[in-house]
C-alpha cells in the first residue's frame, strides 16, 4: 500500500531527453553564445492534449520556461540561449492541459458539424474558470470570467472561440506536473565554457630555444619578443612546455642518452630540483616578475599563454623529501621510478594516486592549478592525463571550474577511446585525438563523423594537432610542402580547435629519429635548439591566411554543422561548415594525393545554403586569393599539389 | 573539502554497461532458461591490469559472481542463466588487480630479455602474501606462503612463476571497489518470466457462438467442447471476449446500430449489468462452477483461459451507483460517456483514473485481477491499456507480478510507438503490433529488424495477430486461401508469440463492413454467430503443422536471433532463427506475390550454421512435407502461390 499512496495519479511520462550524457551524470557542454536544442518523448493516456515546457536555470537562479513544440510521434522539443559562461541546469515538465483538450473536442463536434451540446459549453467554462482562479493578472482573470458570463449560451460559436482563443493565449498555469530529471539531481547539468574553450588556435614552442644566440638558454623576455610573429600568425593561444626547475638525478642527455652531458639541460617534464617544483620557475628563464609581463603583454596581444601541467616529479623535486608519502615505494625502501619495460624513465617518479596520503596530495596539486591562475594562467595543457586517477580529475576540474569557469584544460590523451571520451565527460575542455595518424579521404571522414555523432559531439572537443614534440608523423616526412600545407587546412577546418608544434611546423623540419621512426631526430625535448624563424621559404605566410580565415568565418568555430559532400574523386575530401541559419558558410577541398593533380565533380546542398537549385554564387578561396563564380549543386574542381592542394572558400551569394 | 573527504580514491570506471532500459528505471525481460549476456565498458588509469566481475542475484538471495572476461577496446563481458521467474538484479564491480599487475611487469621485463631485479621479485612476493591474507582456504594461504619463502631468490624464473600461477589461478579477493548500479537501486533490474509469456500461440474466438444450435448463446459448457479442436490445431492459449454480464442502456445493436433490436445480446465490451460486474459472469454462459471447470480442462489439454480486462463500464455496472466518484462528472451532473467524435460510445462508461478516489478505484481494479487468477486464469489480454493511466498500469503490473511472477499480460495497443514501448516497458509481457499491416518483404523486415533492435529487444515482446474481432486487414481480403497461409506462416515464424481470431481465419471469412473497410461485415461483437468449425476447406490442417513446426523447434521460441537473407528477387522474404549454438535452425521463405509463382537464388550464412561453406545439406518443409538437398551457400528456391507461398525448413546436415 505504501507504494500506492505516495504516488500521484500523474498521466505525463517523459522519457528518451536528449541531450544527456550517461544518464545525467556528467554535463553537456556548450559554449557562451550557443543554443542548447532539447528534445523528449512526452505523452499521456488517451487522447487528451498535454503541454510541456522546458525549464532552465543558470547556476542557483530561478527556473525560467520555454514551451516545448511537438514535432509528431511524441517528440517534443525546445531550446534556450546559453549567455554566461558556468553551470546551467534544464528538466522538462509535461502535464495534461485541460483547456486544450476541451479546445480540440469542440473542435471535433465542429468538424463533425455537429452541434455543441450545452453541457460541452459549461465544461469548458467550468476549465475556463478554474484556471481564471490561477492566472496572476487580475485583469486577464476579469476578462476570462466575463467571458463565461456572456457566452453560457452562445449563439456565434466561431466568434466566441475566438476571443477565448485569444484571451487564454496569455494563460500558463503549469500544474504540479511530474519533471524529468536525473535522480537526485535538481536538473540534467550544462557546462557553458567561454568561446574560447572551443575555438582555439595553439601555438607550441619552447622557450628555451627561443633565444637569439645559439646555444644560449632562452628567457622569458625572449618569449615576449617572439609574441608579434605569433600574434601575426593569428594563433590565439601560446603553450609552453615545463617551465619549472628540471632535476638532474638521472637528467637525459641528448636524443634521450641515459647519461647527460655536464651543459646538457634536461627534459622539460623531469619536474623540479633545488630551485622548487610545480611552483617555481626555471632560473634560466626569469623571475615571477619576468612571467607575470609575458603573461601582461600576451594578452595585450590578444594571446594567452598555456603552462604545461606535468603532475609527476624528477627525484630531486623538493617533494619527494617533504611528502614521501606521496610516492609508491617499492619492496627495496626506493621511490618507484616510471617504468614501461624495456623503457625506463629514471629521470621521472609519477605520483601514487591512491596512496593513504591522497586527499593532501590531491589538495596539493590542486594548489598549483590555483597558483598559476592566480598569475593570469588561463589555458591547461595537460600531460598524459590517462595515466592519473581519472577521479582526481573528476575532483580537481570540478573544483577548479566552479571558481574560474573560464579556465581551459587539453588533455594530452592519446590512449583507448573510452579512456579520452571519459577524460572529456569529467571536465577536459579539449583533447588531442588521433587526427595526427588519420590521412586518407575516407579514414578522415570516418573520424571527424565519429566525433561530431551523439553523444560525443555534445562532451568531447577535440583539438587536431598536425605535429607534437612527441609525434613528427609519416605524413609529414615523406609529403613535402603540400603535406604542411594540406595538413594545417585539415586541422585547422576539420576542427575548432587546433595547434602546431612551431617553428619546427613551418620551418618544414621533417628528419625523424632513426630509432623512433614517428619522433623528431635530436628532438628538443633534451636540448637547446635554435632556428631561423624568419626563413624565407617559411610556412608563415601561409598559416597566416588559414588562420585569417578561422577568425572571420563563425561558422568554423564550432564542429556541429560539419558535413562531407559527395565528389566523385576519392582523392579529394570535400566538407562545409555553416552558422545557424546559414550567414556563414565555408566549404573546404582538399586533395589528398600529395603528388599529382586531382579533379573531380562535387555536389552541394546549395539550397541548405539559402541558394535556389540553379542560382550562380560564387566562391572565393582564402589560400590562393582566387575567385570563381559556381552555379547549382554540381561543380567542378581541381587541385594541383605542386601549387596549392586545398581551397579554403567562403561560399557568398552574387550581388 | 567535503567533497574530497567523502569519496574514495577509486581508479576504475564502469560505463555503457548494456542491456540497461531508461537507465535501470525498467527491468530487461528474460524467459527461464534464456541467459543474459552482460557488457560494459571498464577501464582505469595508466596500465595496471584490472580485473571485473559481474555480480547478480536471484530476488533477495545472496549475490554470485562471474569473471568479466575482455574483449578488447575495454568492453567487458560475462553471462549468467536465469534459471526461475522473477526479479533478478545485476550490478558490476571492477578493481585494479595487483598481482595481474605484476605479472604483466614481469613479462613485460621477459619479453624485453631483461633480467628481474630482486626488487621486482620482493614487490611479487609483497602481493602475494598481502593476497594470502585474505584467501578463506588455509591450505592455500599455506601454499603461497611456501611459495614465498622458496622463491626470493629464484633460479628457475619460469618455474617459479609457473607455481605461482597455479596457485594464484583460484584467488579471487575482490577488494572495496566502485559498482555500476542505477542510483538508489542494489542493481540493474532484469525480470524472468515464463517461457510461455514470450513463446505463446493464441486463439481467439467467441464463447457465445460456440453453441451448436444457431442463434442460441453459447456456454461455457460448448466452450468446453471446442478444447479438443483448439487443441488439435496446436495452440497453447484460448483467449476469451469478455464474459462478464452484459449492459442493456444504449446497448449497441447488429452492426453497431444505436439501437438494440430486443433480442440483440450486446458488446461484450460494454461490462456490467444486473447480474454484476468485472467480477461476475454473463448468466448465459453459465456458473463459476462451469468456467472452473473449462479452466481445469483446458489445462489437463495443455491449454490455458485467457480473459479480456476490459476496465470501463456498461451505465448498468454495479460500480456506476456504488462508486460515482472513480467516473468523470459532467458539467450537467451525468457521467461522461465514452465519445470521440463523430463516433460515441453511449454504451461505454470510462473510469476516472487520476479522480480524487484514486486509489480505491486502483485497488479495486487490482482486485479484478486477483479474482480472476484465483479462477485459475494466467493469461490477461488487456484492452486499450493505451486509454487508460500509464502510471496505473505501472503499479498494478508491477504488484500482480511480485505475487504471481508466470501471470502473462497482452496489451492491446495499436497507438503510437512511444506509448506501446512504454506499456512494455512497465511490465506488459506481451504487445500487439503493426504486423496486421506490414505486408511487402521489404516493410515486414524493417519492421522486424526494429523490434529485435537494441533497446526494444530487451524489454518488448512482439505478438503477430493476422486478424482480429476489430482488424479484418485488407492482405486477407484480397488475396484468396495464399494470403491466409502467407500470414498465417510469416506472424508464427517471424514471432515467437502470435494468435488468430478463429473460426473466421481458418474459415477464410473475409468480407468487410461496408462502412469500416477494415472491419469484418456483421461483426460478432454485436451478435451471437455460428460458424462450421469443420468445413472440408477449413485452412485448420495448415494451422495444425504450422503450429507444431512451432512447438517442436525452440529456434521459433525467442526473436533475438532472428536473421534477414539476401534473394535476388524482391517479392521473396527469406529469414532463419536458430538457438545458441546452432543446434535447431529453421529457414523460412515466403512468396509476397500471392497471384504468381516467384523463384530466386538466397544467400545463406551457411557457416554459421555449423557447416561447411561447400557441404551437401537438408531443408525439410514442414508445411509441403518435401525435402531438398541443397549445396553451400548459394540456392535456388520457387514458390506457386496456387500450390504454397510459404517454405518452413528445418535446416538438417546430411547424414
Amino acid at each position: 500500500m505504501q507504494a500506492l499512496r505516495s504516488r500521484e495519479p500523474h498521466r505525463v511520462v517523459i522519457s528518451r531527453v536528449y541531450p544527456v550524457i550517461d544518464g545525467g551524470r556528467y554535463p553537456v557542454k556548450r559554449v557562451v553564445g550557443e543554443s542548447l536544442e532539447v528534445e523528449a518523448s512526452i505523452f499521456a493516456d488517451g487522447h487528451d492534449r498535454i503541454s510541456a515546457v522546458l525549464e532552465w536555470r543558470y547556476q542557483e537562479e530561478p527556473w525560467q520556461q520555454v514551451p516545448m513544440i511537438p514535432l509528431g510521434n511524441d517528440r517534443w522539443r525546445a531550446r534556450f540561449d546559453v549567455m554566461a559562461t558556468g553551470q546551467f541546469s534544464y528538466r522538462i515538465r509535461g502535464w495534461v492541459d485541460p483547456y486544450r483538450t476541451w479546445r480540440a473536442h469542440v473542435d471535433s463536434f465542429l468538424m463533425a458539424e455537429m452541434k455543441l451540446a450545452g453541457v460541452v459549453w459549461m465544461e469548458g467554462i467550468r476549465e475556463v474558470l478554474e484556471m481564471a482562479q490561477k492566472v496572476p493578472s487580475q485583469k486577464l482573470s476579469r476578462s476570462l470570467r466575463e467571458w463565461t458570463d456572456r457566452f453560457a449560451e452562445p449563439n456565434e460559436v466561431a466568434l466566441a472561440l475566438e476571443q477565448l482563443d485569444a484571451l487564454m493565449k496569455d494563460v500558463v498555469v503549469i500544474p504540479h506536473a511530474p519533471t524529468e530529471v536525473p535522480d537526485g539531481q535538481p536538473g540534467f547539468p550544462v557546462w557553458v565554457d567561454p568561446l574560447d574553450a572551443q575555438f582555439t588556435t595553439w601555438y607550441e614552442f619552447f622557450p628555451r630555444s627561443a633565444g637569439v644566440v645559439p646555444g644560449i638558454h632562452g628567457t622569458f623576455a625572449d618569449v615576449r619578443a617572439r609574441l608579434p610573429y605569433v600574434a601575426d600568425l593569428g594563433f590565439s593561444v601560446v603553450y609552453l612546455p615545463p617551465i619549472h626547475p628540471i632535476g638532474e638525478s638521472f637528467r637525459k642527455g641528448r636524443r634521450n642518452a641515459r647519461q647527460a652531458a655536464p651543459h646538457d639541460p634536461g627534459s622539460p617534464w623531469a619536474i623540479g630540483g633545488k630551485a622548487g617544483g610545480h611552483m617555481a620557475i626555471h632560473p634560466a628563464l626569469g623571475t615571477f616578475e619576468d612571467f607575470d609581463a609575458l603573461v601582461r603583454e600576451a594578452r595585450d596581444r590578444g594571446l594567452f599563454i598555456a603552462l604545461d601541467l606535468a603532475f609527476q616529479c624528477s627525484p630531486d623535486h623538493p617533494w619527494v623529501e617533504e611528502h614521501p608519502e606521496w610516492f609508491r615505494i617499492r619492496a627495496d625502501g626506493s621511490i618507484q621510478f616510471a617504468e614501461n619495460p624495456p623503457k625506463k624513465y629514471e629521470d621521472i617518479v609519477p605520483f601514487n594516486f591512491e596512496s593513504e596520503a591522497w586527499p593532501s596530495l590531491w589538495e596539493a596539486l590542486y594548489g598549483v592549478v590555483e597558483f598559476w591562475i592566480a598569475h593570469g594562467v588561463r589555458y591547461f595543457r595537460v600531460d598524459n592525463p590517462h595515466t592519473k586517477s581519472l577521479y582526481f580529475w573528476e575532483w580537481l576540474l570540478q573544483k577548479v571550474k566552479m571558481a574560474h569557469p573560464d579556465v581551459v584544460f587539453l588533455a594530452e590523451a592519446f590512449t583507448r577511446p573510452a579512456v579520452m571520451q571519459h577524460l572529456a565527460k569529467v571536465g577536459f575542455s579539449q583533447s588531442y585525438t588521433y587526427f595526427t595518424w588519420r590521412n586518407s579521404a575516407r579514414e578522415l571522414r570516418h573520424y571527424v563523423e565519429e566525433l561530431v555523432a551523439s553523444p560525443e559531439v555534445d562532451y568531447f572537443r577535440p583539438s587536431f594537432w598536425p605535429n607534437t614534440p612527441d609525434i613528427l608523423p609519416e605524413s609529414l616526412q615523406v609529403g613535402g610542402r603540400a603535406a604542411f600545407i594540406a595538413r594545417l587546412a585539415l586541422a585547422a577546418t576539420l576542427s575548432a580547435s587546433y595547434g602546431i608544434y612551431g617553428p619546427l611546423f613551418e620551418l618544414m623540419v621533417k628528419t625523424p629519429s632513426p630509432n623512433q621512426k614517428e619522433e623528431y631526430d635530436d628532438s628538443e625535448k633534451y636540448r637547446i635548439a635554435h632556428w631561423d624563424w624568419d626563413r624565407p621559404d617559411s610556412l608563415s605566410p601561409w598559416i597566416t591566411r588559414v588562420n585569417q580565415f578561422r577568425r572571420e568565418h563563425p561558422a568554423l568555430w564550432s564542429n556541429r554543422t560539419i558535413q562531407f559532400h559527395p565528389v566523385d574523386n576519392d582523392q579529394l575530401l570535400v566538407y562545409s561548415k555553416v552558422t545557424p541559419g546559414a550567414t556563414d558558410v565555408v566549404l573546404m577541398v582538399v586533395n589528398m594525393d600529395l603528388r599529382y593533380r586531382q579533379s573531380g565533380f562535387l555536389t552541394l546542398p546549395v539550397q541548405d545554403w539559402g541558394l535556389a537549385p540553379d542560382e550562380d554564387f560564387i566562391v572565393s578561396d582564402a589560400l590562393s586569393g582566387s575567385s570563381y563564380v559556381w552555379h547549382g549543386s554540381r561543380n567542378y574542381v581541381e587541385l594541383d599539389p605542386a601549387r596549392l592542394p586545398a581551397h579554403l572558400f567562403h561560399v557568398k551569394r552574387k550581388i
